[in-house]
């Protein structure tokens, strides 16, 4: 089975790479540490890499895309067309990731593991495990099969994004309701109430708030995903894009490929991820703080620190794309920068700094 | 006197320009303000230019070099001739700025406003008021005139980079010693003890950090600098860096160009700027949050917000070039993006919108 294998290919950082890595950098002029969180970043891909100085040589941001029955709720501020409506945006260039992408230049992958409708869009890989899942509040929202068949998906197209040539890789998603399951997954695996886990996604007003944290709250006391078992919690109160993107990560990962997390809804899919192979967790690299309110809860509870602080909350892979630029500037610090002997710049007074 | 005719210059932000710049923003694909800062900065950077989609088409980040007598104090990890060093290396490109402005493409400009010794380094520009400042822990940094020449050097150098084409400016320092000057401007403007401004800087250990404190008490009760003379407290507890640096920030914003804070350093020479004239916050865009301490505190006073957190501590503008990439994503959305009606997308339920 291609998740287990998948599963159990996933590695321990390379010590050895870390360690050169630092000591490239603590020779480098400047003083040491002082480019904070930069060094961790650089640091962090020699472990995944292998390499003492990686190069970025190729960029994708992978979007999956998956509709919900939850919308049945009230819970979204857009009917479900709009998922497609997007994907058809994502493939013009047009959206906020098309225009951040191309910024960022990183290739945009726009995948349909679950959409609603049939997508008949040149450019749109069609992956359909089923056409959207059930309404989380009276139900689950998928088997544990296809769970498993969209952890598949979003393995084999991070792999084929990698055999093409990409080693950076970025999580982005569509889905119109999608703040809904990301909620619940926070609550079950953080063990928060509904209307602790729950946020204003696209700034819902108070009369759709209360709506979704009561459909969050009837998912959870309905389905009673058990924390122990992420497939359990995926298929009970997730989505289909959800478990693409957790394929994503694990794929990323187990070739040894950082993986940049975006907003609320790929941090989800990190946490399943993260709970099928606590060892992906050192694949991926935090982007962007959310305006989601639950998103720092989720980051918390993977460990991981975002760089950017925009209060962004559009989800798509834009906030993931936007700190593809700080990693590159991770791998050129190690590449062009000079050390202290190669500068003829004076040794720093070592007994004066802290230690 | 050109000081009095900039900040004569520098006038308020257009509201028309910001108002068709909102418009704008909000008929995007994407749920309305949901880019956040991006979005705020797209509009503050309308205003500034006067123009509801305007184009970055040049970068600069304009480095400001001087020496500190305060060095004698013990305050610092490194003897005073490493500035001279550096600029060698920012010439070079193989400093931490070298590689993070070519990542970002900017133009590197390198002055000498008041180094110690004489700087014969092709690619300089030797604008030097006098040769470093006096031990402001034992008397004034240097005369009132001396600030009036160095913010003017400022002056000339932002408007002559961007007669040469720049229409986004990077503030960037070098001065071994200069956290504690910064540290002392903070203290005076924001009517903080010295232990409460006084931070770790290049990481100093406890020794020096006391030497630091008492040098910065110090120069605080001998100037006795008035917090409501912004040219009293630049002068008495300054530096020239941090003068030439507060000149870049109102030759900037007296010709409308958004101009980036970098960290510690630069953010006080943007307080003497403010101070000078208010109107001059409107053209700042804050860029990182330092690991100093006190760079929070200062960002306060100046109500400006911080994008990337990436705890770097190495000044030279590293943080303001970095933010460079994300100005830049902020005006690819208005000009990229589609709007609603453009891409067919369904509009969006306004009555479930939080208002």
């Amino acid at each position: 089975m291609l998740l287990d294998k998948t599963i159990n290919q996933i590695g321990d950082l390379d010590r050895k790479a870390m360690e050169e890595a630092q000591k490239r950098l603590d020779s480098l002029i400047k003083p040491p540490g002082s480019l904070g969180v930069l060094e961790e970043m650089a640091v962090r891909l020699a472990g995944i890499t292998g390499k003492a100085r990686p190069r970025i040589e190729g960029k994708a941001v992978i979007i999956m895309a998956g509709d919900h029955g939850v919308v049945d709720e009230g819970v979204s501020i857009a009917p479900s067309e709009v998922t497609i409506q997007m994907m058809q945006a994502f493939i013009n260039g047009t959206a906020g990731i098309g225009v951040l992408a191309r910024h960022a230049a990183a290739r945009l992958v726009v995948v349909d593991v679950g959409v609603f409708t049939t997508v008949n869009l040149p450019g749109v890989l069609q992956r359909k495990v089923r056409a959207g899942v059930g309404n989380i509040a009276v139900g689950p929202a998928m088997s544990r099969e296809e769970a498993v068949q969209a952890l598949e998906v979003g393995i084999e197209v991070a792999q084929s994004e990698i055999d093409a040539g990409s080693n950076l890789l970025a999580t982005g998603d569509m889905g119109i309701g999608n703040t809904t399951p990301s909620s619940a997954i926070l609550a079950a695996f953080g063990g928060y109430t509904a209307e602790e886990a729950t946020g204003r996604g696209t700034m819902v007003n108070d009369e759709v708030m209360k709506l979704k944290t009561s459909a969050i709250a009837r998912a959870l006391a309905h389905n009673q995903p058990d924390p122990q078992d992420a497939l359990d919690v995926l298929a009970k109160v997730g989505g289909l894009e959800i478990a693409g993107l957790a394929g994503v990560i694990l794929g990323a990962a187990a070739r040894r490929v950082p993986v940049l997390i975006d907003g609320f809804i790929t941090t989800a899919a990190a946490l399943v991820a993260c709970k099928l192979q606590p060892k992906a967790r050192e694949y991926m690299i935090a982007s962007h703080l959310s305006g989601e309110q639950g998103h720092r809860m989720m980051l918390d509870l993977l460990d991981l620190r975002p760089v950017i602080h925009l209060e962004m909350r559009l989800g798509e892979g834009t906030g993931a794309v936007l700190t593809m630029h700080l990693l590159e500037a991770a791998t050129k610090i190690m590449w062009e920068m000079a050390s202290f002997d190669e500068a003829g710049v004076s040794d720093l007074e070592e007994d004066k700094i802290l230690k």
